[in-house]
């Protein structure tokens, strides 16, 4: 297979799915919009995971873990939550297979389910189901939960990671005795968010509100962090859901509170999926492949020995294996490729496509000289440098690389956020120069449905921390009192 | 709740079931046969899945992640393994839901999937599809992987951990060029499984082959590890299969060798789950409740406080705290529960019921005199010692009950051995002593069923490095070469 990818700027949803399969991230399954996340994109969720399980735990979060099945009546016990999932729930309905009278294998019709089981799109109900057993008194607030799993949504346009039937994610589900604790967890958990998407995936972001008709199923609130891709298109990256106390009520959830009365737990419920992975690649990869921060990269360092003979190459191996020790030592992640089934240029280009953030070769000259050449991946710069320098130079470069991605994606996204004031503007700014606009709006659901049908631009966030300030709807002119945030999004 | 148990003696099967609620490990679902893993329970299970990823990691192991969902017409291609597992499968059939006239939530009967989709029971047929794409030379090879997953068997009587209808797991999936390859590396992970179920959950475990009535459905040889529990009957801890070409025919996985020869790559499987809880709590917890090796404790050591008003409280947690951080220090991990809502003697129950292996209180008098009192789980033995020596004794002593654990379940073992020559013997020990029973066999399954007809009892493996000696077979009196295991079990 060529490694050579389709160019971003000739067609970036080609040059997307080409990548996230040539870097061995993940491919299609023979289970229509199911994917296969292979070993190398796998690992970067695994460093994504451990962060963010880090943080969740540092917070007081506990992981456990609920039922794959929901009976069919829980989902309808809250009327908006069905209403958002109805439609996009892998039934089961039998549980048992027979082999037919002409030897094919056949489902059973006398194993027919008398309640039909849902397979998790999401799991508030079957959560609070249990809940409903565990809470009693304010003693048992408040539960902080949360859950690493697989959900499936059956989705009819499906886009590797970011769009997939089956994913994998973490949901986090807590009760709470009061409405402003409950408030105050969804906004400390939309903070991790955005700081886990900052600090490891180099991914600004901006924390806001969603608007009503983008809110979750059975959320009064829902926050959300956004992001902003290369192509000038947002990516909701992860939702914190104030539930009120909708669930407890679906589920009769009530705790004996302090006062002694009986009363409904509040909620929240917060998420990020393998998602996320699809937003990294967007955010920094390049026509080269791959562009990983060192804080998730699952390589960080790669060698590549550069010799003619068996000679050469134990020599230089002895040299480098120095060196990987050394690198370990500090913590680093380092891959040294000896094979010699491959030639050094076709391992150049290989780690390119997979982004390792820095490469080093090594060749009998250097051997001599006591030198190395390291190359950085963001901005493919090389450099010679002595060997005894090499552990200094490499902790330094990889944070440097980590910022330099942080801060590039941060200009970007900066010089992406347009203020308009007239419509014709804001369709403008869409078709040229594409990004966030930020516009005022008279708060209904109906222009923001009119201006996403004329423009399929949606409303991402109204932001938190929002300027207050006077202004005119773009499009129905009303009275407005802040600008909310627009664009296209994945 | 009462933490008050049923006695083993009276009732284990009781004890078990209640022990496994009251300890906060797991409860049953609102789904038939679908368990709730709870915050405790799921620390244990995290600290085994951490240390097992990290022995597959080190044995060149690498983590995926492939679909839940599995075509029906994939399971129908090897036929065996869809004889195996045809009666337990929970099959899709729908993937939508709709509003009915009388405002009920219904299966859309117009969203019905051409083709069944299975959720898998293991992951055998997708991720061999899978490999037909990965595979092409013996460059390829070996194919390491390994992924955590949730799978679903449709069992009609179910038991907390030890059989659910989803459970939790790992199954790694190996390809290989030959078939010497493939038996050495399902050789090796039936070792690591023994590795760790000795030296982390302190459960003695017999290696052995499965006899062709136990074995995977589409292997041709598995390997075991079987555990005895306290109430004498065998527990299969773990497998590891050799699958020869049986799944790489299946699905048409061919590889280029060394010779440029077009030939059928050798695969392995190999799983433990959520049951290695079950096999733990019954290796070695007692009437008062869950008895846990340090080695998996999520806590290892927990305080409490014996205070009779908030000035000896604070004066307590400040010495407290200075004892927390020299733990901590050594990576050891510590609670100290200073909620003044329930009393001490509550505490002293709660953590007995959940097998935290030390339990150290102070009080004002242990203050004065610099002291602290120390209680061993394992033994229930308490001590009065220096609080300048308690670094030194916790890290001892926890190396001291992990050790002692092991060899108690170890003699428990050996001493549930049993060699008979009779079938008489056989049904006596069965009957009156438990365990497992060595004995020859005549190597026929027809014998083997009718014993199991007759007892109960299985074999439960033929142990690796078994001694070859002439014998007869205990039923049938013909020439059997060497003896076998037989046990009831779980």
């Amino acid at each position: 297979m060529s490694k050579k990818l389709t160019k971003r700027e000739d067609d970036y949803s080609k040059w997307y799915n080409e990548l996230v399969v040539k870097a061995d991230l993940a491919e299609n399954s023979a289970v229509r919009g199911c994917m296969v996340i292979k070993p190398y994109g796998y690992a970067i969720w695994e460093k994504m995971q451990a962060e963010l399980d880090r943080m969740f735990k540092e917070t007081g979060h506990e992981n456990a873990y609920f039922p794959l099945f929901i009976p069919k009546s829980f989902l309808s016990k809250e009327a908006a939550h069905v209403e958002g999932f109805a439609k996009e729930c892998a039934v089961v309905t039998h549980y048992r297979l027979k082999t037919d009278e002409k030897g094919g294998i056949v489902v059973d019709p006398s194993a027919k389910l008398e309640e039909e089981l849902i397979v998790r799109p999401t799991s508030e109900t079957i959560i609070w189901d249990t809940y409903r057993r565990w809470i009693e008194s304010y003693r048992d607030l408040p539960l902080l939960i949360n859950q690493w799993a697989n959900v499936v949504r059956w989705e009819m346009r499906t886009r590797l990671f970011l769009r997939t039937t089956e994913f994998l994610w973490q949901e986090g589900h807590t009760a709470h005795e009061t409405s402003k604790e409950a408030i105050t967890e969804t906004k400390l958990m939309v903070g991790i968010y955005a700081e886990f998407a900052e600090k490891f995936m180099a991914m600004p972001v901006i924390k806001g509100l969603k608007t009503e008709s983008e809110r979750f199923a059975g959320a009064v609130e829902t926050y959300c962090i956004e992001g902003l891709m290369q192509d000038g298109k947002a990516l909701q990256a992860g939702t914190s859901h104030y539930l009120g106390q909708n669930f407890a009520k679906a589920f009769d959830v009530k705790f004996t509170s302090r006062e002694g009365k009986r009363e409904y737990v509040w909620a929240t419920s917060w998420g990020v999926s393998t998602r996320l992975m699809g937003a990294l690649i967007m955010t920094h990869s390049d026509d080269l492949g791959l562009v990983l921060p060192p804080n998730l990269a699952p390589i960080q360092v790669v060698i590549i020995p550069i010799h003619r003979n068996d000679e050469q190459l134990d020599a230089i191996s002895e040299k480098v294996n120095e060196i990987v020790k050394e690198l370990r030592k500090k913590g680093i992640s380092v891959k040294f490729d000896s094979r010699t089934t491959y030639k050094p240029g076709w391992k150049f280009a290989e780690y390119e496509l997979k982004g390792v953030p820095l490469r080093i070769a090594i060749g009998p000259r250097d051997l001599e000289q006591g030198t190395l050449e390291i190359a950085r991946r963001d901005t493919l710069e090389k450099k010679s440098i002595s060997q005894n320098d090499v552990v200094n130079y490499v902790e330094k470069t990889l944070e440097e690389i980590q910022n330099n991605l942080f801060n590039k994606a941060l200009n970007y996204r900066d010089t992406h956020i347009t203020e308009v004031d007239t419509f014709e503007e804001f369709k403008d700014v869409l078709k040229n120069k594409t990004g966030f606009i930020s516009a005022h709006w008279d708060g209904t659901t109906e222009t923001e449905d009119k201006i996403k049908e004329l423009t399929k631009a949606t409303i991402r966030c109204i932001p938190l921390n929002n300027k207050i300030e006077e202004g005119k709807c773009i499009f129905t002119g009303e009275k407005s009192t802040q600008r909310v945030l627009f664009a296209k999004a994945y």
